[in-house]
């Protein structure tokens, strides 16, 4: 069948500024040693499986410019523009009808355009492995990631171990992010896997559950379908688009629907949720510390150093995160990165948008 | 009797980078909320005593146009320029010279031009205190600071608190930098005060010693002394500085001479020897922090943040030095700025002099 997929590259974190802005959302910075783009990446790893013809994108207008810049090989209509965000749910349903327009029915791969995945081959395989899973029937399929240890800021997803088809386990339920003292009994159980926020099915199979369960959306979905390649098509999405409710496709479909199928995968993924992430993404000195640019380190451990133009010098710190751009710089202890955001809401209040 | 000062602005600390650079020492950078340098508050702080056609700056020739331009109204003929360092002695002796060569004699107060003076008042008493005794016979007059604490970076001045002339203590001794143990007796005694730098004595009485006890010194100053006024004088200065042994006045002279005597001075002084300063000259907001510039900060404890003209973002640290230049920003623990010289090093040993 048919294989395409979707790429979300909506949004506008904010857990990299200074360095993501609005403007310049996580997903269009260049993180790795190989100067390529989150996005970029994304794309290149599929690629083994998806022709550049089968590629969306789902993103907002305002990055229009950074997608035609950094994935110029990706046709024009295949970039889907958001009028306004509206979580996941309405994203992928339109995914889902563009696809259906143009194929009558297809393989569609859901993916987040700001994770990394450490070895590609392995992900290509965990994917290709989900498709031929999302074939049969209506089954939907989300790839789980094998936890590493008890993390508090990612759903789980609960799976029955004796309940496989192909390389997949039958998922029993979608939990919210959990205290801790469950994460690690989640953990021990051997029976809960990371919520990656990535998918596999036939377009045909998601369309179906919004029928079932989000019977509204699904009937504006059915006008946008109407309209994709006439000449209404940006009108019309420019009209339907913001009457949707902002929802997630978890809470929309997957935690309400029968035959969802879980792979683990074990490809080395990272969501790259904050600066904390360089360590695992970026190899680390003999002191411990991630340095980029034009850095001095005197007895400094333990930190990253993100320059920019101008010469930083680091003297006897530890754990730190210094983050330098043309107009701002950031001096973050590592253990408070969370608090990054309490900077942007500062500046949102005191109105300066220039640095948001 | 005629009283004169010379201020001693040679010095190019590196202690305030990178605010501080080669071409702008400490002495010429504003760190008070009045926006006044540490000379233009020097020279200030003496004019109730001193006329300024009296005050002569002793510095370097690098320095002539910030001299000009932050104290315009020092005559011209009152900036001595020593062609290189020789630390404090020859540079004193050549001031002594300038001052015997106009007026016969005169009392002379030596100042260093890089310390802040909290009281004003108590200070100028002090230095007529110090006249007046300077006056008498040929003594020498060291200002004393009473110490707060068992300091380890400054010299010490023992005294006989039984042998007084007027408000000065006969000087027994001068001790070098002693080890924290020793510190703690000697505060402990009541018979030390902290060596400040400032001296007042009359030109001849200091003139005399360098007759006693750097007689090579003298011969040389002798010279220095015809050539001043006259059309030879640069070109004298020029050549015979140089030949000068770079040696401090407190070991040429103080602790190899008799009538020394000191009074303790209590007028607030703070010698501005490192970033940490800030905090006793500057108010600290409620989270104990001293900020200046474009900075917001969250979570952020006794710090001290000095912006330039971007944006400085400080989330989660405390006890850290931030400091943001146009062409650098230095990051520094509070406990590491004795460190901050190594960055210094490693400049010059990469030949970065733009940054020095």
């Amino acid at each position: 069948m048919k294989k395409t997929a979707l790429i979300m590259a909506g949004g506008h974190g904010e857990r990299f500024w200074p360095r993501s802005r609005k403007n310049l959302p996580k997903q269009f910075l260049s993180l790795t040693d190989d100067g390529k783009t989150l996005i970029q990446l994304t794309v290149e790893r599929i690629s083994p499986l998806v022709e550049a013809e089968d590629i969306y994108i789902s993103t907002n207008k305002d990055y229009e410019d950074l997608i035609s810049e950094q994935l110029p090989n990706i046709p024009k209509e295949n970039i889907l523009f958001e009028p306004v965000g509206r979580n996941t749910a309405p994203c992928i349903g339109m995914g889902a009808e563009f696809v259906s327009k143009k194929y009558g029915d297809a393989l569609m791969m859901v993916l987040p355009s700001d994770h990394l995945i450490k070895y590609g081959k392995m992900y290509q395989n965990t994917l290709h492995d989900a498709c031929r899973i999302a074939e049969l029937d209506n089954n939907l399929v989300t790839i789980g990631i094998t936890p590493d240890f008890p993390e508090t800021g990612y759903g789980y997803i609960r799976f029955d171990p004796d309940e496989l088809l192909g390389r997949g386990f039958k998922v029993h339920e979608f939990t919210e992010k959990p205290k801790l003292e469950a994460a690690k009994e989640y953990i021990a159980s051997n029976q809960y896997l990371w919520n990656s926020g990535m998918f596999v099915w036939k377009a045909s199979s998601i369309l179906k559950r919004f029928e079932q369960l989000m019977p509204d959306v699904y009937e504006k979905l059915s006008i946008i379908k109407d309209a994709v390649g006439t000449s209404q098509q940006e009108d019309i999405i420019e009209k339907i688009f913001p009457e949707f409710p902002s929802i997630s496709i978890d809470y929309g479909i997957m935690e309400k629907s029968d035959n969802i199928y879980t792979i683990p995968g074990s490809f080395g993924w990272d969501d790259v949720g904050s600066w904390l992430a360089m360590e695992r993404i970026r190899k680390t000195n003999e002191y411990g510390n991630i340095v980029d640019g034009d850095v001095i380190t005197i007895a400094t451990e333990d930190s990253i150093v993100v320059g920019n133009n101008k010469l930083i010098a680091c003297v006897g710190v530890k754990d730190l995160v210094v983050v330098d751009t043309e107009d701002a710089t950031l001096i973050c202890s590592k253990d408070s990165t969370n608090d990054i955001k309490k900077v942007i809401e500062n500046l949102k209040v005191c109105n300066r948008n220039e640095y948001l």
